[in-house]
């Protein structure tokens, strides 16, 4: 019996162990000189850590957490099952305590600057950096009256701006999602690389992306600080009355609404919904990353929308979509309705990216086939 | 006895207890939103991390453990002993796994990125993010024919460089030390607050900063990298033929050597030298923080050096200087040795950081000191 039960068990487990295939490299996002974390071609990921004295540790990725398992010199090693291609939040589980992969770089989402891995995409030469002309991602800070601070903006200009001292250019306002940051488009989002490759291939007209904080923190009439988050009523008010009159008079911008663009994911699509639907005459163009559509009945409720307007966008990740439609908030269907806005003679357009959720792979593909319809 | 020994025991934990203020609060480097790591007008440190099933956690600063302790809730929370002004890089340690603080913010140190802390300094002003022109860092990567790569480069520009569109500007090159890279001083070293701070006060001229990574991987003449590090060789020669003629071709540089400086911390500094005793036709301004001196040997031995140097700075912390003077590397007392270079007839500086180790106090202090000698 005790025979039996140790063969089946050691078939079982030698089954287990086949299913993964040995062919794990160091992910991109491991740090300089570490060889984890990693991701192998059935696209798992495989974490390694030293915890000599710890009880169990854990990859936390996709909702799952998964055991590792303890080596003889005290490290804990294991791997996922296989993840959908692009970008994942993670982090491990060290005896109860969620910690940062102490091999992986730092990525600020679900509210927290924690791990990151990119499982490489089929598609991923468009978000490579490549020895093409290079743009610049430009760190800056300036002083927002309304929010009594200095405000913290990263600006992509395209690698020809300094070369053409008199040229001026259109504007893209592109914001991050809810739990991010102004580092979610420069880094995880692959802007720079993804606008240098498509400028290169003279896929995109070059234009400035300003990537701002979606949070605002508001100073209370009595003193003392206002918690940050709004959908649009305090970020749009110091986005339209304070970012934009500091862009166009710090950059060589085209300072009106058909040169202007306001795009954004999940949050942030919904604050680009709110603002532009508010400021028709600012935005001429919009962007919504699974974040909602604009239906016909918010183009034809809003006064001199249909009259600006040049662009709508909207796009989802395929496996969210499903979720969505199949009943995920009022169960309206998004891409129907964009639809339907195009054919009331909106300018609509709308993209599903193939195999992926609502996760920064999704975004990027977004990003990649907006910028091609942008200031055309 | 036993009583005794409680009266004794509970006496000496009451002491220990009374010792620490109780005036702790959230330090820059807490991450937005969270309480932790705090500090307290005694400069200690107090982290707090949850970890239900540890057996143990320790703060890990400064070269020494302190044993957290164990709250109900399963969170440990503990503090360091008074440490000195300005940046640590610390860590957590979780049943023998050091990881971050999953509460602060990260930097590039140590050879990790990981966890760092600010203890407020007397004289944080000069490094404070402050309403006034607000100059740029650039993040921009070129292709290295030499490394058969693309690197990654940040450069600070001042806030009138894009007013003055014909006005060209001198350029420092600047160094990070060993185990650190290219956004060290962007991050840690505050430089762009630093530079802004200083020139909105009439303190420091308007110059260009190039922050590069001072490591380079060269390609085997069998293909696949050699591995990156060396004092100067690869990375002078990337340098000098590859980084400045990019920099001087992309930015409005004044292309000489008069208007050329170098300078590093630690590691960087040893680079600095190095690279300007064999390039004093390229650079004619010179700062060494924490990382020796020019001797009088060196200018006399080095062709061309006494003709062309205009500038060099040296400086140490305090404390790393009284260990080195009394007995570190070969004995010798730099800053003797800088006085005897400035009584040979060079424009020789030093200066030394009150109460400060071989930390980034030190170095934002020496910038800070060597950026206004510079350029004048």
């Amino acid at each position: 019996m005790k025979r039996i039960f140790c063969m089946v068990f050691c078939l079982m487990a030698a089954i287990a162990s086949a299913q993964v295939k040995e062919d794990f490299v160091p992910a991109s996002n491991a740090q300089q000189g570490k060889q984890y974390p990693q991701v192998n071609s059935e696209r798992r990921v495989r974490v390694k850590v030293s915890a000599p004295d710890a009880k169990y540790v854990q990859l936390d990725i996709g909702g799952v957490k998964y055991d590792l398992k303890k080596d003889a010199d005290g490290s804990w090693i294991g791997e996922s099952d296989p993840q959908d291609e692009g970008f994942h939040y993670y982090q491990l589980n060290i005896d109860g305590a969620s910690v940062p992969d102490p091999s992986s770089l730092y990525y600020y989402g679900a509210s927290r600057w924690g791990s990151g891995i990119d499982v490489p995409a089929a598609d991923e030469d468009f978000y490579a950096v490549k020895n093409v002309p290079q743009g610049e991602i430009r760190e800056i800070y300036y002083w927002s009256e309304l929010s009594q601070s200095m405000r913290h903006t990263f600006v992509y200009v395209p690698a020809e701006y300094d070369k053409n001292p008199t040229k001026r250019y259109p504007v893209l306002y592109l914001q991050h999602g809810g739990g991010e940051n102004e580092y979610g488009w420069p880094q995880q989002g692959k802007t720079a690389q993804i606008m240098d490759n498509l400028i290169a291939a003279g896929k995109a007209v070059p234009f400035i992306i300003v990537m701002e904080n979606g949070s605002v923190a508001m100073p209370r009439p009595a003193g003392g600080m206002m918690g940050g988050f709004d959908f649009a009523g305090a970020f749009g008010n110091v986005l339209v009355n304070e970012t934009i009159p500091m862009i166009d008079a710090r950059f060589r911008t085209i300072p009106d609404s058909a040169h202007r663009a306001m795009a954004g994911l999940s949050m942030g699509g919904m604050q680009t919904k709110s603002v532009c639907l508010a400021h028709p005459d600012v935005f001429s163009n919009i962007g919504i990353f699974s974040g909602g559509t604009i239906t016909v009945a918010d183009a034809d409720n809003t006064p001199g929308f249909r009259a600006t307007n040049k662009l709508v966008f909207v796009s989802f990740g395929s496996r969210e979509l499903e979720n969505r439609v199949a009943g995920f908030g009022d169960g309206t269907d998004p891409i129907q309705e964009t639809q339907e806005l195009k054919a009331s003679g909106a300018n609509a357009h709308y993209y599903i990216s193939p195999g992926t959720a609502h996760e920064w792979l999704s975004w990027r593909r977004a990003l990649y086939n907006f910028a091609q319809l942008l200031f055309k």
